[in-house]
């Protein structure tokens, strides 16, 4: 056994990396024990050094010399963002430094430059931390499911919109309140965008839609809408069909068909999904994932999805992985990208669509109406009308369901609609997923 | 890269055995692409080698001369049961044969001989399909968990108990019914015992236990309560103070207390828990498990249990990481029992109680009973009295729910009720068990 000590260089030093910093001093008798060597920190490199002055020695402003330096021998990244990290992260590659990033961005940008330099090296990469903070998800479908045919990834791994959502789902309030109050309570940052439009979860489908099936998928591959225009009536309107709204990353194996080979479909929306499903459950900050499979059926994954403490278990993980590693000899598991599955463009996905209409209250609405979805294709599942009744210049709420359609026909439908002259406003689209599940109204 | 083939000696061939073929098959080019080499049947052992004609050359009944052929890499066991397989994976490992085996039972009562005659050999032992079949449980608690602290694994490790359990608390039929049924639709066996009595459950726990912990827990360390006394009044029960009954496998980890040292607990038994826990909702015969760690709090693993292609899924995961060591080299993790916590025994671990008396209608009789309850240190959370109210001979029901109190105190409590001339019988004691969460009635 290596009585040599595994040296660990430390990027960043936030909420996570201080987490990271007391986990490796507060269990390091049980982390030596486990990794087979004592696990030490050789440096942490921060932009403002003053203000860890606690760490004494070990800090240093020098990010690219801690990096290169002889006595590392691992590189965990908690920085974020794409530069200086990929920068960083490259030349310690380069160098024979093993590395575990918790970087979702850079990942889902250009993870397979990172993937090369390490294979180039003979070195490892790891980035549990990446996706769903603590929940351990990306070794199961790196390792555990490499034996089986993943056929779909869906999940909730934004815990900022899930918790919008949820308080809007549980009061009835408006998305800015609710978001108001997420910034309160710290769920939500000054600039929600990154969370609220969607990207935060775009990039964590990019990195799950890449290990499932085998396939380089980027960020930019990721179809991705946000929460912003989610409404207290859409929440309403999803509880009448007895549904919540969640917003889900859905990475989908798609079946060759004609002449259209086997694809993949990976993006981001709020979405209705069945209240007796079990993501339809989770609620506030916590982050959960179905994964379905051709021999293991249907799975979940279930917890912390953010957060200082969760995050470094999943780094401390990955970091134990590494040092077994160079204890013992051996490599973690490869980016694997064999499958080179086409990424499927987001007009050929078919999913089912709710539609609020408000039309003029007159005979021969419904029958113009339903005529424009059959003349694209779209079968209708179900429709139902409120309000109205009077005829005359009244308006009527219009709800129509459909059975799964390709966006590209829904679109061109909704088109359409919004120019009848009998249609007086559409007021919202949103999509239906049952996530394999049936039971949904309609 | 090795272009070698990877060789795998099957033992065994029934419902996981056969899925194992038919994915080895199915998905031959994909495995090649996923380990670096092919992957190839090398023999498949099986005892009547008749019934098994369609696999041709391949059949042999000769297990000890599979599993020691110079052309097999690997050995895959899906047999069960202590011997012969002992016999035959101990043979394979000392002849440098990985190996991967879904043996709960063997891994729960003598799993250390063979991780040590693993180690002696410097192969591989991955086991992930013993517990909780397609669920990747296993190695996110070897790997991913590697850098926290698991301070308990609690869930539902049996789906034939779990199917009977809620069959019972759908339709409130009696256990009896309840048991027909499930081995009229093929969830439970001809002869139940090792699934309704806990055994199966137990040989679970005392592998999850010793992962979690770092530990050896052998199966005749684990405390094991079936299912049979269970009846429809106790799930009746248990609804009325907001609970379901559930078998648990429930694995701990006790903090040192005096002169008493940092401890784990390992047990099974049906128990009352909330209804609004997740666990509480996992029917029929999935699985469902709950791992609570210091940095990464609570997570929860959720899929089927059971089953040839579910568990044939867990068995490839493996087989493919064996696979890729041998052709990148290096080896899977290894035993970690570095901890080497005392297993505790029953009577110290604390619970709450669920105790329900049929007690005579007089004046005194709540008295007599608070008080025997008190004297032996059990607090009593909330008591709630039916029936009766006309004295005299007539019979009422005394239902008392306890804080936290340990097993033994709770034992002889129990013990001087039932010879109180007051207490006409105690109708039964069941658990009640939180699992970290709040709202239980009481």
């Amino acid at each position: 056994m290596r009585v040599k000590p595994i040296r660990v260089a430390l990027l960043g030093c936030g909420t996570v990396g201080r987490e990271v910093v007391r986990l490796l001093r507060d269990q390091a008798d049980e982390l030596a024990a486990r990794a087979g060597a004592p696990v030490e920190l050789a440096g942490v490199a921060v932009r403002r050094p003053h203000k860890h002055s606690d760490l004494g020695e070990l800090i240093t402003s020098d990010a690219p010399g801690l990096v290169t330096r002889d006595d590392v021998d691992v590189v965990v990244e908690v920085i974020g963002g794409i530069e200086p990290a990929r920068t960083l992260l490259l030349e310690a590659l380069k160098g024979g430094k093993s590395v575990v990033t918790a970087n979702k961005a850079l990942l889902a940008e250009d993870g397979a430059t990172l993937a090369e330099a390490a294979d180039a090296s003979g070195v490892d990469l790891y980035f549990e931390a990446a996706v769903a903070g603590a929940i351990p998800l990306l070794r199961p479908l790196r390792e555990s499911l490499a034996g089986d045919r993943i056929t779909r990834v869906a999940g909730i791994v934004n815990g900022t919109t899930n918790f919008i959502l949820s308080a809007m789902a549980a009061s009835g309030s408006s998305y800015g309140d609710a978001l108001e109050e997420a910034t309160r309570l710290g769920y939500a940052e000054a600039d929600p965008s990154a969370d609220v439009d969607g990207y935060d979860a775009a990039s964590k489908a990019a990195i799950l839609a890449s290990l499932a099936f085998h396939t380089r998928v980027t960020a930019a591959d990721v179809h991705c809408e946000g929460i912003r225009s989610v409404t207290a009536a859409d929440i309403a309107a999803a509880a009448e069909i007895g549904c919540m709204i969640k917003l889900l990353a859905i990475c989908e194996r798609t079946p060759a068909e004609g002449d259209t080979p086997e694809g993949v479909s990976a993006r981001v929306y709020p979405a209705m999904i069945p209240a007796a499903h079990p993501l339809a459950s989770v609620d506030g900050a916590f982050n959960a994932v179905f994964v379905e499979a051709e021999a293991a059926g249907q799975l979940m994954f279930y917890g912390q999805g953010a957060g200082g403490a969760p995050t470094a278990s999943a780094v401390l993980g990955d970091l134990v992985a590494v040092a077994r590693n160079l204890v013992g000899g051996g490599r973690g598991p490869r980016e694997s990208a064999y499958a080179s599955l086409p990424v499927r463009p987001m007009g050929t996905v078919a999913t089912r669509y709710h539609v609020s209409l408000e039309v003029a209250d007159r005979a021969g609405v419904l029958a113009s109406i339903a005529g424009e979805f059959a003349r694209h294709g779209v079968s209708i599942a179900a429709v139902r009308q409120t309000g109205g009744g009077n005829g005359g210049d009244a308006a009527a709420r219009l709800v129509v369901v459909t059975h799964a359609a390709p966006e590209a026909a829904l679109a061109s439908t909704v088109d359409v609609l919004a120019g009848l002259d009998a249609v007086r406003a559409v007021d919202s689209v949103l999509r239906v997923e049952d996530l394999g599940r049936k039971g949904v109204a309609g």
